[in-house]
């Protein structure tokens, strides 16, 4: 067993020479790693550069609370377990050094979840409309609108091309179904409804015809967004679309999706300044996903607890975009609907990952979560884990 | 902790203006407010004048029977939880001053039960016709059809327009599809079989064209019937057609469908004026879908004890006329198949929502919960719970 | 109590008419009736004449073994619970007495079965064909062949009219789905698959191009064949067809198609006799569905103990054919493929109404109780226990 | 009791006339037959010539290690049961000696097993793409679909002909759907994605447009494959094909589809030696799908422990090209995934028959019992049992 005790170094200067030597020699060793507060050569507020002298540790007993370089993919994958002790630092001092980063946690997310009164209706829990789908790709909007449903939405309408009108009736019987005039993808959104949430671009394509009618569409909603996938797309590539989202609209890229809304990025810390940056020009919610999603939004960062590499598969996002859909339709504001609406979804999949394990963990199985998510929330609480960072 | 038992005021009278400061000052106040019988500034036989003049009761301990008001919306929310005491009152006495309104539970269920002899046949439980459907709102048919079944109808055939042809057929194998000669929406109702049951409106449509072959067929239609949702606002329209109802009618409208139908009222108790008096009108029971949903018929009025908030979801009320028509078709009088009805969709979505929590229960589930329900029947009985009027 | 002993009059006497008033009076009481053998006033061996003048027993206590006329529908209402009891009489005796109908449970099945060699492959266990829909009565074939895998037949493929394409390959995955010529309708039967077990008639209907079809079939076929629903229709219509059937073809009528097959009868005695006449005729296998299913073949008949008020449902006779098609198709004989699959289709009801209660039992929940039916074959034997005739 | 313990006989002389004639007696017999290390007249590394001279043992209590006539068809019929003892050779002795086939279990599974790293995405895992179908073989394409995203793919993209469409979307939202220019069959295999695993061949036809698209497709691939059905189909009848075929490619040919490819054998020992003569033309994964599956490639013969006789249903084999398609498509190596697909296939059947019997267990049970399948490689190991060829 090595203890990686080098406190200085985690701090601020790369390592000498001969300490990345020593460091070199203990990652290639068999023996234990056991690294105290942070492992050497990360850096509690910068990227690391040279990924080499950086101690590869089993186990982390940090100090106090948990770094934001713990979270993040570039330095995550240094701890392979990591636990916090509480070593009685003085609270005040605490209070006051707080960092733009928080953690979401569910008592963080019960702090916002709104009680369902006993005299409440359908009408009560609002009207959540999913817009997507193109030839080929209806499955999307199907998770979308079960998930938004399961949410606690009132209501749940598609408006899908006519390619999906069989297949959506089918499989969500619960809502209704609104087709474009386009056949195989959508030329023109409209629609008489008033829904409280929109979810938008799932599964849609970038085809012109659909370019145009996003463009339109934005032009006029005034509804609270979830904007997703090739909508994403489209704003990346029209950037002055951005503009004409309604404040407080939520986009939720994958990594791919990120980048070409915002540009490429040096590392994790650029990526979330950059990130921090958009987020402020638009006033949009933007959610980075991830192991540990992070949510930005005026200034803030807000990192989420639950989710499991299980939930790497196809339609997961598609799911989330339908949760956070449902729970803006419900009247949850943009910003805790995105941390309620995160969190939920990760431990719907943490949940469920008990009974298929990670790779048998699918999107559908996922919806089926959400249920026992919820009633997870006001469960007793478990005592605080170790969070392990790779599958034992 | 306040006890509220100004036991005068609940009678008759409201408030003079300092207790009306007093009851003002102890809402604001945080401690746990305990009322007896009846929270001050609420009224037994009349609708609450002045909101700002009622006692808001964490636990109301009642005497000897719960109040018409504990039940009805606009006074329920008075109180957060209540539970009644038995105080030896003359049993004589209660029995003379019985009021017009009665609750249902278990135990009045259980009287109307009727139970399957051994030597039974698929014909002894009856044909179920469920009558709906337009483009895009194919699914409420789905789902009172399977209500229907899993409510002990014998057979359960749907009438549709022709988009529906291929989702209702796959999504419900059990039963036999026809098929207007409309392509998107009713326009002629016509068909040989000859149901017990027929459930109509869901998911219809108000086109002209519907209108009309909704009109013509409640001319020759003798079959007791269940009409809901837009068969109800095309009557709200055409009030000539009410007197083409079969006697015993079932009518189940949502508060805004309610409204059209009978017209606006002034509070719960105009409002109940006026059902009762449509009712006797055109000899329909009339239900009004609600927290405690209330069937009135013949002067009577039957408050249902089972349901929660979580039933406020898209497609939970075509599962209620699903399984009304399902118990009408077996043969159950139209009062006792709605009484019964109303309480077992109400104690199916009780016994699901244990596992999906109130959001996360949808129609699909409460429909999976409808055998349950039966079974629930002839459990023990549990002991007398609190009511909860708000989650916890 | 009452105990009803008067032993005589069960053997072949009416009853005199005092005691006849007896009768009258005791059915009229609320008094617990236990009868001794056979209620006073039913017949072993006729049908009852006057059935004023039967014991209505609350429980029969009966010797040795159960009577034929416990199982019939006109006479087993006069029992709501019943029993055996070994009263000691001589063996040797009992067996040459044997009557020609013989009780079904597990152990007479299980002596049938056929075990499954490790050894073994897809093409082993055979190929069932189903054959049937027309225009919106598809899921009859879905919910057939669903059952007939269940029932372990290695391929399962169906014969549709081309309106249930999408309907059949969407909710059956598993099989094969060929279409006729016929948009809405079977129009000729024509395939190439060598199938081992055919399953025909079910959702088919009697249109006049299905009649040619299935004449034209039936002139040709070779394959073992379960004649059910519409296929009845057609066959009763037209007798000349049923010489066309090959040797130990299986029927599998209701009560209404049975007697439009064999003609009228007086009594349940005399549509046993009808029955075995026409088996023995056409030698084919006869199932008489009902309470208790009786299966006729050969001049012996078969009374099957599993089943409930519940399987009273749409399609439950659907998957009785699938059950018997899949069987038949991996080389059961006929009469053993129906007596197991009876058996089968009644305990996987038996098993499913547990959890659902009679009403909300579903051919579909049927369906997923044939593997639970397998299994309990090897289950260790519960105790015989008291035969319900009635819902408590 | 039966001993059946003549040692010399089992190692390669057929028995004398007169040991003949006793085991012909001994296997009339009723008695429990147990024979020690091997049935008298099995051979260890020849085929059985005379089935009557060999003795069908009930239990057989082997030495050392299993014998690779145990887990072949023609052979392993003769023993019923068998378990294998420590006898203490010299282990040094036993590594020198041995053979070209080896047992696969849990432990040589997870030797390859890739754990998930916890900042990993759906990326990470792959795109799987399933090719085929054809009017009326869709379901194969779903099962196939279904089985490859529990197997773990991170993306699962299916390719059918247009008649497809609307079965594909319903069934597997997950997924997307790319339709060929053929309507009932595939034409043209021509599509911008980047698989990393393909399958392809399942349900697909042999129509000579299809033999054409097929033999493009092979002839511009790189991508990794599995070639299953009528693709093998298609190249037994097309041998010069096979030289297109990406090292490493699996195919998973039924008994009959392999007869078509590597042509027939005289015994199982025959089979085996064109099998892995094949395997090491082509450069190829051979899987001789059966009771015990072998895998062959580079000379090699992989012997798999887990499946059931209740696995030889409609589907089943489609499940295994997508378990296989999946796991190629995270990066396993075409044999490893082989292996492990193989393994996880048998064991999902073996967890899933518990709950339906082998007659129940369908290719759709198979696919729910892939997650189980997964937990199990972690559950701790359970003590080595008796394996049964036969039903008891």
């Amino acid at each position: 067993i090595i203890v990686d005790a080098i406190f200085g170094i985690g701090l601020n200067r790369p390592p000498a020479d001969w300490v990345k030597r020593i460091i070199a020699d203990l990652n290639t060793s068999d023996a234990f790693t056991l690294a105290v507060d942070i492992p050497s050569g990360l850096f509690m507020e910068r990227a690391v550069e040279d990924r080499e002298a950086v101690i590869q540790a089993d186990y982390v007993l940090s100090f106090q609370s948990p770094k934001l370089v713990f979270f993040l993919p570039e330095t995550g994958v240094f701890l392979n377990q990591w636990e916090v002790l509480d070593i009685g630092l003085d609270r005040t001092f605490l209070s006051q050094t707080e960092t733009d980063f928080g953690l979401v946690g569910k008592n963080e997310v019960l702090a916002g979840y709104r009680p369902r009164p006993k005299f409440s209706h359908k009408g009560t829990y609002g009207h959540a409309l999913v817009i997507g789908g193109s030839y080929g790709k209806m499955g999307a909007v199907v998770l979308a609108a079960q998930a938004a449903l399961k949410a606690g939405s009132g209501l749940v309408s598609t408006y899908v091309p006519q390619c999906g009108y069989t297949i959506v009736q089918t499989a969500f019987p619960e809502g209704m179904t609104l087709t474009d005039t386009g056949e195989r993808k959508l030329t023109d959104i409209d629609y008489a409804l008033e829904p409280q949430g929109v979810g938008i671009g799932i599964g849609m394509g970038t085809d012109k015809a659909t370019v145009n009618a996003f463009s339109n569409f934005l032009s006029k909603n005034k509804t609270p967004m979830v904007i997703d996938a090739d909508a994403i797309n489209i704003l990346a590539k029209n950037k002055a679309l951005l503009k004409e989202m309604p404040k407080g609209t939520v986009l939720t890229p994958h990594p791919k999706e990120l980048q070409r809304l915002i540009g490429s990025w040096k590392d994790d810390f650029g990526k979330l300044k950059k990130a921090r940056s958009f987020s402020k020009k638009y006033d949009c919610v933007l959610v980075i996903k991830g192991a540990h999603t992070l949510i930005v939004y005026q200034g803030k960062g807000y990192i989420n607890v639950t989710g499991n590499p299980g939930m790497a598969t196809a339609g997961s996002g598609d799911v989330l975009t339908g949760i956070l859909t449902g729970l803006m339709a419900q009247g949850y504001p943009p910003l805790q609907a995105t941390i309620f609406g995160v969190y939920l979804h990760g431990r719907a999949g943490d949940i469920q990952v008990e009974h298929t394990g990670y790779q048998a963990l699918t999107a559908s199985v996922i919806i089926e979560g959400i249920g026992p998510a919820f009633l997870d929330l006001f469960a007793p609480p478990e005592k605080q884990e170790v969070v392990a960072n790779k599958e034992e």
